[in-house]
This record gives structure tokens, C-alpha cells and sequence, in this order.
């Protein structure tokens, strides 16, 4: 696929090299990290280092960083806190979305920071009765500046794969103090938080990816994407007088374009570049087979039709000038041919 | 740490070639296997292919291969079955005795199939009930032949370090039409029995460590083993007239050697080989951080003095005989020095 343009950075970003580096040396760790001799305690201090990289690209303390499966597992915390409700934002991914729980009482809240379908980020409501709150900042980490201990939230999640480290690793950022029922039980790693054998090669190169990923944010990496979205925006958002730039009035992640094109199904958009070798997203990659309107886009006041009609284009610093205008010239010939079709 | 030698496989093993080639070659597929797109579709092939590559280690279907962040997740779900009790042997993993839980009327049976400390295996006793049965298989894959399909469980919990594959990976086997609750939820992967990205990477080592595994059990590399495991426990066992080798007149696994010393701790034990070189254990390595005498032994009828002087050494197919002599060497010497201080 060596000609094809990858332009869904926020389904999964390509593996970083510093990533790949910290991966393949790890797999030479022979030890487990709960023995006690030399080559666990190795493997212990590979853990280690990776938890202060992840510590500092999010904003936190290292020891509040628990290594998790990914912002999935991460976020079933949320579920299981003792109280009597649980209200998510509907805007939310799916993995705090399916978390929500009715009650009268007592309550806790899951919001979405920034939204992996429109790029939108949006803060908090205030919270006058001390309810905890857990972000999901799995589309913010890298790509925005986000401290956790600025957020005020008590719990966040992460997920290493958004920001080229591997996928299957992530955490749960768990504020000092803040008590909660594990998800996975059984032996005691991660100080009783989170049982279960360190994937030590995944931590490894989430912890590479975390490094390498503030460090561009910092060098302004991500302004460069930002620019090249808007001449995609302009260009796609050109091509017909009723398409809809999803969130474009709004704060926005700087990679993100959420483009409804009345008059053509998101997925035929998809298959369409698929076929002329751009990979594209309709709507979130994370609910395999699940073929109805975005919840996302329902919540912001877009009707189902238009819901259907919506496309995701997620760039990454990886991506050129040239690759976006060519995507914008293939992609704005099929919509007129669409159009024309449809009339 | 060119000079060690690792004698800890069954508190994980150390990465197969297999599994390292096809994790390098799985970070160049840069898809999420969610994706409908060329990149999307690559990544899910990867981890279709490793799923029938389990399945064929472990004896099922592909279907019933449902691939996890490891064994406790996987364990998670004997928890979560709607049945009043989970009734857990003594002797298995803390993954499994986690999920105990009293109450009258209806239950489910964890089981350690090998059990990880003295490498004793014990089928499960009949059910006449028809309760659900949990089998704990992560000590036995790749070591001794296990069919799931002729098992007559409904499920069993699979980790891939332990046979060569990455730590962080596993899998739950789970019958065809036997439902369960997932401990995860959120997006629709693996048929929905498990939410969260595929560890792509890890998955694709899990399934080539599989295959390896498989191929070396059936070429006879593990019988090797047992004739090294045995001339240990004899050396071993000669130093003193009342050592115990645990388990040794049941059906063992190949590789482990659980061996009580009396008057000799098993924490020291561990400590003076570590500096000498050698990685053994003091029971399991998985609930770092406890030092409380090993349930297993005190459900195997030992007193608490007896399972503070055991160690497991557990051997795997790159040790040589060399390796195993020069170590009950230099463990009899120090013994010896340790008994004439006690004296």
C-alpha cells in the first residue's frame, strides 16, 4: 500500500520510530516485573520510566498513572464507583458512554474533553457538589496542551494508540486520593489499581510515544496540521453550498475535519477513497459494525440524514500539502459525480 | 546480564524469535482493525490469522478465541456469570480466586488446570450440575498437549508470556454459544464479547508463539526439559534427608521443580542465587509485594514454616544441562553453608 494516503489519524495514529525503537529493546526484558531478581527488576524499571514519560506528557504525578489495556479499560472504573448514578455527556466515546447508570443520589460524570468524530473540545461544567469526574482525553494528549493536574477532574483516560504509540496499552490517570474499584483483580501490580502482567513492550512504547509526543506539540508540530485542515476544510466545503463543517465555530483539535455532504452516504464517501487510495472514516472506527447515525452528531442537532452523510478526516504530522490538495481534487470529482447522479 | 541464567518460566518465559518477527512486522500495519479501509482491513487479517493460530495451540475453534489485555482479564468474566456462587480451587491462580463469591443455589467451578508453583496437574472433578466450569490453562499451553474441545469446559483463561508470546496479551477460550458477560464494554470488537483496540501487536506475537509452541510440544522439546527438571530434583534433593519435592508423585508439569528447604527461607534462597546469577522464584510472581506463605502449598497440606523455605525453578527449552548443573552446584554449597549456620 505503499502509494496509498492514510488520513485517519484519529482511529489509530501510524507507530512513532522512537516507539518502535522502546519496543524492540524491551523485547530483550526477559523478566516479569513482580519478581523479585535482577531481570525483573529490570523489567521493573523499564515500567517505571515509562510512567514518568506518560506522567509528563498528560500533567500528572507518576504514581498516578495506572497502565491499563487501553482508554476502554481504563474508563470501566467509572462504572464502578459507589454512587448512585452515573451521567455521561452524549457526546462522549463509547467507552464512557456505556458506563452511564440511573439513580436518585449521589452522582458522577463522564465527559468527552475532545471528540474523536468532530475534533470539538469542551470543558467541564462546574461542578458545585464535588461529584468526581473522569475526561476522556484520548483524542487531546498530543495533539492540544492538557494538564491533568490543572483539569481538576479526578480520573482521565488515555489511550497510547491515538498518539503513536501502540494500541492495546493505555491508562487511567487516578488523582492522588481518589479511590476506586479496580476492573481487573487478581494479583497486586500497579499498587493494587490495576491486576494483571504488565504488557512491558506496549508500556515501553507508550511511554516513547508520550516523550516524543509532547515534544512536538511543544515544537508547534501540530500547527502545521492545523493549517493544512483548513485548506482541506475550505476546499471540501467548496464543492457544494449546503455542506456542513461540523464544530468549525467551535474549539477544535487542530487535525480534525468532521464534513457533511448532503446528496452522498458517509460510508459511499468512504469506500469511494478507499478505493482511490485514501483511507477516511465515517463517523467513529472504535463501533465495528455498528451501521446507524453517530450519537455525536445526533447530540449537536443534526438531523439522521445528515448524520449518514458525515465523514471524518484526520490528519497527522506525517501527512503533506500535496497528499491533502490531491484528496480535496479526488474527493470534490466524486461528490460532483455523486450530485450529478443524484439530480 | 550475559552470564545469568533464568531459571523463572513460569513466571513468564522469554520472547520467541516467531513472536518478535511477526510483532516487528504487525507495527508496520498501521490500521485499526475496526476500519472498513485498506489499512483497517490489513490490520484485521493480522488478527484473524493469530486467532486461528491460538486455536490451533489450544484446541478450538477460531470463534472461540476471545483475545484479551491476558488470563485476568479473561478470568474476569467466571465473576460475572448470573450464578449465586463461584466456587474457586485452593490451588488456583490468584486471577481465578478472585472471583469466589458464597450464596446458595446455582454456581460456577474455577479450576488451575497446571498449577503455576509446583507445576502439578489436576483434572476437574465431574459435574453432575452442569455448573459452568473456568479452567486456568496458562501453565499448560505449549507444555503438555490440551485439547478445549475434548476438556468439556465452557471456558478457560490463556496468557501468552508464559509460552513465549508478550506479556499483556491473552485470551479467554470461551464454548461456542456459552454467553457471558463481558468485563469490558464500550465498542463492538471481538463479536462484542470484549471492547477496547486490539493489542494488534501483541496479538500477532501471541499467535506465532502459539504456533511455535505448538510445533516444539509436539517435536519433544519438552520431554528435554523434564530429564534436566529431574536431574535437578535429584541434585537438589540429596543435599538434605528432609527436603520435599512438591508434587513430585502427581502428574507435573515438564519444566517446574517446587522444592521445600527446610531451615533455608525461600526469599533468601531467591536473594543469594540472584546474586550468584541465577532467577528463581519463591512461589508465584504474581502478587508481588506479599509475603504471606503460598495458599497452594497450604492447600497441598504444608505448614506455614514449610511454604516459607520452597522455591520454584522452573526450566524451559533454552536452558542446558550445563546451566542446570552449574546451578545445583552452586544452590548445595550455599545450603550447606546456610544449614551449618543454623547448626
Amino acid at each position: 500500500m505503499g502509494s496509498r494516503v492514510y488520513l485517519d489519524w484519529n482511529a489509530t495514529a501510524p507507530l512513532r520510530g522512537e516507539a518502535r525503537a522502546a519496543m524492540i529493546a524491551a523485547m530483550d526484558v526477559v523478566g516479569n516485573p513482580s519478581s523479585v531478581h535482577a531481570e525483573g527488576r529490570a523489567a521493573r524499571a523499564l515500567v517505571e520510566r515509562a510512567r514518568a514519560q506518560v506522567a509528563a506528557a498528560v500533567g500528572c504525578k507518576p504514581a498516578e498513572v495506572v497502565f491499563t489495556s487501553g482508554a476502554t479499560e481504563a474508563a470501566a472504573v467509572l462504572g464502578r464507583l459507589p454512587v448512585a448514578r452515573v451521567e455521561v455527556d452524549p457526546t462522549a466515546h463509547d467507552c464512557l458512554w456505556s458506563q452511564r447508570r440511573d439513580g436518585e443520589g449521589s452522582r458522577a460524570i463522564g465527559w468527552g474533553y475532545a471528540n474523536n468524530e468532530t475534533g470539538v473540545i469542551a470543558e467541564p461544567s462546574a461542578r458545585e457538589d464535588g461529584a468526581p469526574l473522569m475526561l476522556d482525553i484520548v483524542q487531546a494528549v498530543g495533539k492540544v496542551p492538557f494538564s491533568f493536574a490543572w483539569s481538576g477532574a479526578e480520573m482521565a483516560v488515555v489511550s497510547a494508540h491515538k498518539f503513536g504509540g501502540p494500541k492495546g496499552i493505555g491508562a487511567l490517570i487516578l488523582r492522588d486520593g481518589v479511590e476506586v474499584t479496580p476492573a481487573l483483580t487478581g494479583g497486586g501490580q500497579e499498587m493494587g489499581r490495576r491486576a494483571g502482567t504488565e504488557n512491558i513492550i506496549g508500556i515501553a512504547g507508550m511511554g516513547a510515544a508520550a516523550e516524543a509526543a509532547a515534544r512536538d506539540l511543544a515544537d508547534g508540530v501540530w500547527d502545521e496540521v492545523a493549517e493544512l485542515r483548513n485548506i482541506l476544510e475550505s476546499a471540501l466545503s467548496s464543492v457544494a453550498n449546503n455542506t456542513i463543517s461540523v464544530g468549525n465555530d467551535m474549539p477544535r483539535l487542530p487535525n480534525t475535519l468532521c464534513l457533511i455532504a448532503p446528496g452522498w452516504k458517509g460510508e459511499t464517501q468512504v469506500m469511494a477513497m478507499d478505493l482511490a487510495g485514501y483511507a477516511i472514516s465515517a463517523g467513529s472506527a472504535c463501533s465495528s459494525g455498528k451501521v446507524r447515525p453517530s450519537r455525536v452528531l445526533l447530540a449537536m442537532g443534526h438531523d439522521e440524514a445528515q448524520a449518514a452523510q458525515a465523514i471524518r478526516v484526520s490528519l497527522g504530522p506525517g501527512v503533506t500539502k500535496e497528499e491533502v490538495l490531491r484528496f480535496a481534487d479526488v474527493w470534490s470529482a466524486q461528490y460532483r459525480k455523486a450530485l450529478s447522479r443524484a439530480a
